[in-house]
């Protein structure tokens, strides 16, 4: 049976503040991805989000972002790789010991934002952040951007490195995200959301919007959790693969 | 032979920040307790700080306070047991990676300044404190201040409660700590503290300033790794165990 | 004419978060209270909010509260005075420049959460506020609880305290709130709220739960900003107001 | 008589931490300036060292840096122009409070680090720095690099731009300064840095290391409040402009 990894960031509020409906979504899911306290998150809710995920038996990841609460980790920060290994060993090792306090095992970890871009793009982001990945556990996954620098560094150091892609964003002849603000950088309909799921999953690869096709190593899909039509397109998303007879499924 | 635990507050800079001279003062512990970046310490400075104590040899223990960086710590807040619990497991998860990406084994936890008084008075903090850090790892010890309710709920979990006691604070009839301003709250010479060193080592109990008799536990000492005679009076006190063949050993 | 102040905290979000419908509450007020970034409250939210208020006819005034952005300044903290003074000194400038830029001039202070209700009952810490917001500015107006120290601080010193009552909350004989928890702590009905506030400013006293009558110095009232019925509720208070021929119009 | 502004960043340590030795600077410089608690700086450190400076007859301006305290504002952060407006005001704001609250008033702004560089070069953010500044109070001086574009764009705004140089790096031939790691970027000796002083004070400009005369508007000169020979290279500075009848004095 063919199946797929559909992904989303959870646990994003903060303090007195919440984002996006975490609990109605988790029975669509196989992973989650767990803010770390940096760019959202707090340890209650940390805590909260581990108990709730576990209860869905969802695979746990640890979603560590930039320092810049204000920001939401969307931010570019000049840092230095090291920088970067520090601040993603730190923010991983607080979500293990919630998962590990409550007699579970993390799966993996997936940067957010503009820590996860910054590494897709630059070769020595991307290593040091493997390489925080892989002191702590090597048996931790890395999610990572379907042909970008971190997962090629993650599976160069002999980590298992997890392909994401987005369905409701457009790719370029190059394999990479149209811009936002580009034509077709943002797919329009929730169909065409779907049937591009679809496409990545079967086929391994999107038609560009002007025609060409581009090859996509689709282990992983990222579904948004915010959003005012987050949990509908969820389940849209779900019911499509169940009536393509696509299985749910955390990589193994 | 004899033998105790000198531990000292480390790592306790922040960004452009140092506190001390954490590295002139290693040669002369057996512990240390290093900041997990809520009263102090930040993912840099604690990497740094792992690597050198296990270079020195020293056991490692996390050392986590209270969400107030401005105040070192050292304000009392009102927290409910559930919050200190998440809270010191999120920190000592962090020290963890740290101290696990360096290929070695967190040794111990230790509450730091507000946190750790708070914990000595109020059982339901010090349950919440001692069950985050048996969820966590039933392993870890916790160093607690002789006499008082966290190290109670530490054993009474099951965990190892580390007895810990002051050199250069006078203690009262009852085995607390003399209030700061009160006569005798303060030892008034490193002669008188190394004394009460040696009185608590070999004796397990000091005479209070009103020449009672108070037996205390005294498993661990705690030395301050700040102030301008920090390093002198720490090798003092290692000096003194040395000629009295006292040995300074980390708790088995 | 009769007339009372209706007053509300808001911009009470955070970066990517939002508490309460800001802008649909502000026809129905005439003060508004705007965090100030220690509590809630990013100087992006404080530019938003000033203008929206100043675009209503709104009284501007700072909310000050702990540094505690988790606890949303909800949780006590053991602060000194002086500290008290820095901090709201600190936070009523900041909030200031954004009223002045935007061509306008502050009215009020009012300190938010556990530092109101700690300004109330401690002297100390009362003093020093009212003399952060007189040295800052004497025109400014402190907005306290009545019958508590900061209301009488205020006027110690010369501000003009202006005392504040609650709609929802039941009083006790002595003329404090009835700690949350005490049966008739929480009115239990909209209806039961309308008539107390009419009661307050009418007559500016309640009666109790059992029956006593208490004189209330009622110069404005706060209505709560978040919370599923908050609008519905100020909505409520508004139309009674005017239907007794109530004005409502920010203190003089 | 011919003078010049000698300034300082002052008050950049934090709750438990210092930076540099504020006061005994104080006697050699005619202006400072104050963080403001983004980049370092707290409440009580900004009302301390407004004291100090107003006891020592110093002009006092507010240090907005970026909200990144670990890395001390030095990382570049992408912020919008809008994110940089609303920032400056907070900040500067809150600094104005004090000034205000200790019977003086604000002199001047000038951004720190990574804020201060990006606006040198980014007019958009340069643009909405200065918009700031002015909004807040256009008596405001705005202290800005030689030649950058925040300076350039105080002055078209109608504020008074003050040219600022610095005496321990080397200028290129477009007038820039050469980026560290680049041969001559750091002078080398006091001496060296002392001459260039006197050069840029009567001359108005610098020889480059490589022999170019570049022509530097020096109306305010930078040193460096921390580092082991801060102080003794401000009391050479002092010195040497004493000795050449220039007189220290802040921009009228």
């Amino acid at each position: 049976m063919l199946t797929v990894d559909l992904n989303c960031d959870l646990g994003e509020g903060f303090g007195p503040y919440r984002l996006g409906e975490d609990e109605a979504l988790m029975p669509y899911l196989s992973s989650v991805n767990i803010a770390c306290g940096f760019h959202a998150g707090d340890p209650a809710l940390m805590r909260q989000t581990v108990a709730a995920a576990l209860a869905h038996g969802l695979a746990i990841g640890a979603h560590p972002g930039l320092p810049d609460r204000q920001g939401f980790g969307r931010r570019n920060m000049a840092i230095s790789p090291q920088e970067a290994y520090d601040l993603v060993l730190y923010q991983v090792g607080a979500l293990q010991a919630f998962v590990q306090a409550a007699g579970a095992r993390l799966q993996h970890v997936k940067p957010h934002g503009a820590l996860y871009n910054m590494a897709a793009r630059d070769p020595g982001l991307a290593r040091a952040i493997a390489q925080a990945v892989q002191d702590l556990d090597p048996r931790l996954k890395l999610y990572a951007l379907a042909g970008g620098a971190l997962l090629h560094e993650a599976r160069a150091l002999g980590l298992t490195g997890v392909s994401e892609v987005f369905v409701d964003r457009g790719y370029g002849a190059d394999g990479q995200l149209l811009p936002r603000g580009t034509p077709g950088a943002l797919l329009d309909s929730e169909a065409a959301a779907v049937a591009q799921l679809l496409s990545l999953v079967r086929e391994q690869g999107v038609r560009t919007p002007d025609g060409h096709w581009v090859a996509l190593e689709a282990q992983t899909v990222c579904l948004h959790g915010d959003g005012p039509h987050a949990l509908s397109f969820t389940r849209s998303c779900a019911a499509a693969l169940k009536q393509a007879g696509i299985g749910c499924r955390a990589p193994a």
